[in-house]
């Protein structure tokens, strides 16, 4: 665990008593994806799980459908940088220059932006359904789990299950990469995402809802709350999203059948 | 408050119990920034305060410096666009080409990449100090001020502080943006972040730090926790780090001396 964490020292104030003492925080460290040699992105992460980072990104980001559309992927961690060969030509369209742009708000936009008009990916229109005590067993195993976090609080989870099945677990300093690292293994190992539920402990914004809709990820469950948009596109898309699942707590807010 | 949030259906589970109520989400938009013409881009937000979002993000990513820059702003709320008139010309390099792309992490790392070798902006020596009474104090503000959060769980908060005065408070659906919207403001009204405090809800990765630094704000407060990066950042640039303030306890990571 040490390249991921760092101990520091600190002032520790409590009411009105201050003490000098250690802290460990989280590793925050770049990473640059090369993509048939063009320098395509760099990613500030946790530095762990790179080429899975890589991949899913690429993924997320329409570079990539399958592992078939890979050649090759290197990574040399120390220098933070992820080399992938695609066996085909790299396209970089205009919308993605332009939703490249797209930050801010921890998300990225124009493609985004193009869905409040209309998806064009695929109807998530698989029968699954779950318990909603599963759900309950889940958000136990996400606190359970991240164990980073409960280190440094500075991470956030994604987590990935199968029916009766836990399959992985990932943590970084972004909840987007979290949930990438998790697609990008997927993808490297031909592991679908049609009859999975994912699990994340942050908040769902349009860009969470999007990863999972591209990976067809039929339940979506975060401890956080999600946004209008989000729950729009999962609608739209027929995913069931579930927020603010705590305890024995949560909110369905919408494809509700999927859990009994 | 109404083009804010949304009411929406939910099925809310509580153990075994399943109702079906309503429930109050946050509203999550695309905001389009034109500047001199360009359509430079697309942000995802909280539909408020989207002409200070986007003067306070052309200011961190380092299109204008202060308020001469600027001929004008206009805003179209409905069809959420900002446009920014430039004095001069927009000129945009290479290096925000590329860091334009770095968003998986909530993050936008070429600009940052760079500073892990060398920050260029000036030191932040301000001999500023404040009372610990003062940031417990601003926890307790921050809980109190974030109307949206306590309706909808689903915003970040940035706040604003003069030596004994509460200045702004800002809300978003990112952590980032809510900042932005304070430096917008403040940057269209002439203020300077040199004797501020700024507060915020969410973790402190290095883009945050690195936009607290280019407003020259003397010492950072959040409620979460620190990474490695922006640690190393705050040491290099001379800012106050403080992380996990709640209640009455908070760590002090650099630049201790200005908490008293």
């Amino acid at each position: 665990m040490d390249e991921l964490i760092e101990t520091v020292d600190i002032v520790r104030i409590s009411g009105d008593e201050t003490k000098n003492q250690q802290d460990v925080i989280i590793k925050e460290t770049p990473l640059t994806l090369f993509v048939n040699n063009h320098e395509l992105v760099t990613l500030l992460c946790l530095p762990q799980y790179q080429a899975n980072l890589g991949v899913g990104f690429l993924f997320s980001e329409g570079f990539l459908s399958d592992k078939d559309d890979i050649e090759s992927v290197n990574v040399n961690r120390n220098r933070g940088i992820v080399w992938v060969q695609l066996k085909n030509q790299l396209r970089i369209n205009e919308n993605f220059q332009k939703s490249r742009a797209v930050t801010s708000g921890c998300a990225r936009g124009l493609t985004f932006y193009q869905l409040f008009e209309k998806w064009e990916g695929e109807f998530i229109s698989t029968g699954m359904t779950i318990s909603h005590n599963y759900i309950v067993d889940a958000v136990a195993d996400l606190n359970q789990r991240s164990l980073l976090f409960r280190q440094t609080g500075g991470t956030h989870s994604a987590l990935l299950y199968q029916q009766n099945e836990f399959l992985l677990e990932r943590e970084d300093i972004g909840r987007h990469n979290a949930i990438d690292k998790i697609i990008g293994e997927c993808i490297l190992k031909r592991i679908s995402g049609e009859d999975k539920i994912m699990m994340s402990s942050g908040r769902i914004s349009s860009e969470i809802l999007l990863k999972a809709a591209r990976f067809k990820i039929p339940i979506l469950v975060s401890r956080g709350a999600p946004t209008s948009a989000s729950l729009k596109l999962a609608e739209e898309i027929g995913i069931t999203l579930v927020g603010f699942a705590r305890g024995k707590k949560m909110n369905v807010y919408c494809n509700s059948w999927r859990i009994q």
